[in-house]
């Protein structure tokens, strides 16, 4: 199969530098699969990028080689990376954190060098995804090795990734950044509920019932839920939680657990 | 030729749920062809969606597959369907009304089962799009049929579909969307005009100017020409029509008719 | 290889007009590789569009053929054309000056005739880009000619196209655009400062400090720097310089010149 290649930028869906970056992709690999994830991740947001990728990347075939280009220190001395995770993922991009859930157990990061080496000379200081991220991922495809593209990396840049803390039968945790539709992601995995029943969620403050989906609540209602990455969200059914509560991210989420209910 | 698949969300162009919705497709189906139709349908509008379907699904070959998700009830009762229309198209998604215009003579519907059959369990209770619909369509793509998903439906969901009425020379409709340029399609088709000369068209009741193309307007003009889906749409030259009449949708549109135009 | 068509419009990505080109093109060449440079070019905005294919266009394989459809005038007696620009690049489109920047040593022009000939009768008097332009394109993909197309055109439209204006150590020129970062591009390209050191650059009355690349900046620092796209940019890091500056289309842009830099 030819290679397949995921993209997720901040370069918006209005501008030409998706397909600047599409173009080299193609020129150096004709029959080459891409996908868009997004190029409307917000500008210069690292941790909302951190998120994109850790819900759309594990869904894609494990040769897949994911470009991310949010690169507010484009130019500066900010290291470009190949990290492959510990399933064998690879991802290329700057190293200031958004590749931070891939960088658990038994991942390898690798530098990009910028100058001579295996890939063209750099056109521009300011186009990093497509005068080496794009061109560093397509000789991946070809068969290159991370090791050819430069030195190997022992300390990749990463963001504090907020966790959810469990104190007794309650578990605290942030909202990490709403979605679209105004739904607030959290800090707080369902995993972490530990097949515990839920007694109650507060969110800011407010309470919030605790359903299955969506389609649960009455409108107007706050929600919070398990939701589709796994993670615990605050929503409003056809509506948007973001803009009920004014906001979202950081906002603190508590959850106070009853007994464990049986598989 | 490989598979080929549309998709129609409401998803946000911003957001991670498109890519894992094509994460999935890939997965199943590493040759798949993926079109993007929208991923901006306004969030739970079906009628939004219907009209784009109705307006996109007929330009694509016969044996491509449509996804579209726009899913304020999923996780409720509603159910999942597969359409296959009267001309042998395949829709796949929710049973809300989205798929009213492809839901006339010789269509045949089935209910998607959600628990067990062909298809993997659902990973979760809030994303039927990526758990239910997308596993379904690769299922059809590789040849697997729609009663092997699911029962037949006798009486899929249907959106009050607005149509014109003609009572002597005058037809009467309605607003039913606007556009991204504001231009202002309503339930009056080209078909309904009879090839009749237009006399009159006033939409809210305004006076319009019938023309066959927006050039012909004077800039700031309010128009009125039968669009490029065969639809009477209200227009401004290099404006909207929408703004300048500040809304559209359910406003009442009224043409008179003259003599029959020879052809 | 497959076909490879870029498509560049105002379509909006909310709507259903862009996958009705990419039915068509499927239809007629069901390999065909479909790339979006962008859906959301500002409507009916040909300056904005013209520079959008200057920067994406070159980057794209040889032998790509690039559809853009940014048309204002569709139904009216503008002509749609074929342009082989000098380095052998197809673009198809209408003739408002969308592709001023391929019009220069070399192009070949043809009109394209709507009535009759090679190609489909038309479906509609305002979706030239269905109904001509992909259709148009599509028969080049199969090898036509674009002489079989419509006559040569000696004078397509011309959009006056900003350039640089040196006096003395002075080169002075506008703002094109912004970027959706807020960058303002201009129409100073770098090979207008023919090597020489930077002392100064001033857009409207306002002092910008001159960098290699946006990271060099502080937060909130007015910036001048050459882009990716080799023309002088006014930015600011991690911000926006049409915010700061309240607009940018059309604004003065002043650099002064100091000695050559040795290379």
């Amino acid at each position: 199969m030819s290679p397949l290649f995921t993209l997720t930028t901040d370069f918006g869906a209005s501008s030409s530098y998706p397909a600047q970056l599409k173009g080299v992709l193609l020129t150096a690999i004709p029959d080459a699969r891409i996908v868009d994830v997004s190029h409307d991740v917000p500008a210069y947001d690292v941790v909302a990028a951190a998120l994109i990728l850790e819900a759309a990347v594990p869904w894609f075939p494990r040769d897949a080689i994911h470009l991310a280009v949010i690169d507010p220190g484009v130019g500066t001395a900010r290291r470009g990376l190949v990290v492959m995770d510990g399933e064998g993922r690879r991802l290329v991009g700057p190293d200031n954190g958004i590749f931070t859930p891939f960088l658990g157990r038994g991942a390898r990061v690798h530098a990009l060098s910028e100058h001579g080496g295996v890939l063209p000379p750099l056109r521009s200081a300011t186009f990093h995804g497509r005068d080496l991220f794009a061109p560093s991922a397509a000789y991946l495809a070809r068969g290159g090795t991370a090791g050819a593209l430069g030195p190997e990396v022992p300390d990749p840049v990463l963001l504090p990734w907020p966790t959810a803390v469990r104190e007794g039968e309650e578990v605290r945790g942030l909202v990490l950044c709403p979605d679209p539709f105004g739904n607030l992601v959290t800090s707080i995995r369902g995993a972490d509920l530990g097949g515990a029943s839920v007694l109650e969620v507060d969110v800011a403050g407010r309470r919030c019932r605790f359903v299955r989906t969506y389609g649960e609540g009455e409108r107007g209602e706050l929600l919070a839920l398990v939701g589709s990455g796994g993670r615990v969200e605050i929503a409003v059914r056809e509506g948007s939680a973001a803009r009920l509560l004014g906001g979202g991210r950081d906002f603190q989420v508590r959850v106070v657990l009853g007994r464990a209910v049986p598989p």
